[in-house]
């Protein structure tokens, strides 16, 4: 999906909610796990989250950790997922939240895993990238055409500060700073996006003014408590430029027979808040 | 495996040698490919990699993303690899080549599907992991008892210096020495070991001075042009201390019939090299 395509479809669908599929088969309540004890359980709630969001979202992001930790049947349960949201035929930005990065060669391969259809299985949109190791680290993903890479610069976790926020003598500029700026020189604003932390809202302003035209992903509005009206205020731009991210408060919502209206219901109504911004700033 | 084991195993094969099995399908001789067409090509030709290479390494190191390139089934081909390197029942430290990183609880799911064999199937000694995202992204993997992290510092590709080689204001030191002296207090030398590209060997005096105790992964001493002989010199401590790494060198030494066997010359003429060392300096 191109830059384009994906502002039609957040001022089409008056949202910028991204649902990550984060989903912890521990948190999964009991009730599901003993109706579906035969199924792949992952992949029967995905199912059943994914039809209750999908009126109101236009991305979804897997974290692949929470497949990763189930090992190869995690993987065949993200595989199924993803067929199915293809299966629905309906147009929505899909996020590998991979946060992957190595040499060129070995980067060209994770790039195959996410984005190479024929070869991996997976057609995602979209994959997350550690900055850490520089620019070859990266270039292969933007090789791709039609995809996108989202680099991560501004984190919403405690252990950003250990690094992202020194302060670069060279250049006097934070280190997040740096990042934002050196990179968005190797794709474009076509092909990179950035992760920025919502709990970190009031250095929004200064991530705009280096990268005014790139779209942010932003994760921690939900449990990890950023305000969404001052990231829409401080994130959107001409193309939307934001998607923001809830996970656990939206598929976690509640554990009960009805815990799929619940997600519905949670994604409703933080997308209720975004259609009211965005009608007024499209 | 813990520190000692890891010394008394370095000493007793005289060698600290790393094989990548970064097993690029792409690159398997394609007389090999005919003759298993009906199998697990890469699993089959790992088998082989692994019985030639096993009597000169002490490590074996699959890089994820050669499997993850492959979807499902290139998850299935390293699964097959690392319980058929368990059945061998030789002492061998495992590493997941996998520079993850993320925020605490999903770096939590990540440890998991490594450490935990018994959610995941895997049971590595140790995972590569990116740092930017700080203390919390690496804290659940030290969580494991007998297990490692291999913390990025200082890597080997040209991409290292658009980040690792800044200098930090605060402290007046390069991002990759903040990240030394600031994971070095995450965990110890019992269970933090760091990346450091042999293709700046240079810079592993200043690395030595930062974290005397550590062990280092050293991975660029084949095909990327480290200097052996060197890098033991400088980074080789009282427990050994290094793990020198080759991959496509060693895997993909000859692209005939004979390929094990040129595998094995080629790890056999670098553990040669190192029990020189190692017998002077034990």
């Amino acid at each position: 999906m191109n830059k384009e395509e994906l502002r039609d479809l957040i001022l089409r669908k008056k949202s910028v909610l991204c649902v990550g599929l984060d989903t912890d088969i521990s948190k999964i309540p009991s009730f599901f796990k003993d109706k579906y004890a035969d199924e792949d359980i992952v992949f029967e709630y995905n199912k059943q989250i994914i039809d209750a969001v999908l009126p109101y979202t236009v991305a979804f992001k897997p974290n692949l950790a929470f497949y990763e930790s189930r090992g190869v049947s995690g993987w065949i349960s993200l595989q199924k997922t993803m067929q199915y949201i293809e299966s629905k035929k309906e147009e929505v930005f899909l996020i590998a939240d991979a946060k992957r990065g190595d040499i060129g060669n070995t980067s060209g391969q994770y790039a195959k895993a996410f984005f190479d259809q024929e070869q991996s299985g997976f057609n995602f949109d979209a994959v997350t990238v550690a900055p850490y190791m520089g620019i070859d680290s990266v270039s292969p993903f933007l090789a791709f055409e039609g995809k996108w890479v989202i680099i991560l610069a501004l984190t919403s976790n405690p252990g950003a500060d250990d690094f992202q926020l020194s302060t670069c003598k060279e250049t006097d500029e934070k280190l997040f700073e740096k990042v934002l700026r050196v990179s968005s020189e190797w794709g474009s604003d076509e092909n990179t996006m950035y992760v920025i932390g919502a709990t970190r809202s009031d250095m929004l302003i200064k991530v705009r003014e280096i990268v005014p035209e790139h779209f942010l992903l932003i994760p921690g509005v939900g449990a990890q408590g950023g305000n969404l009206k001052e990231v829409l205020h401080l994130g959107w731009n001409n193309f939307g430029g934001i998607l923001i991210n809830a996970s656990r408060s939206i598929i976690f919502a509640k554990g009960e027979e009805d815990f799929a209206e619940a997600a519905a219901a949670e994604a409703k109504k933080l997308q209720n808040a975004m259609s009211s911004f965005i009608s007024a700033h499209k």
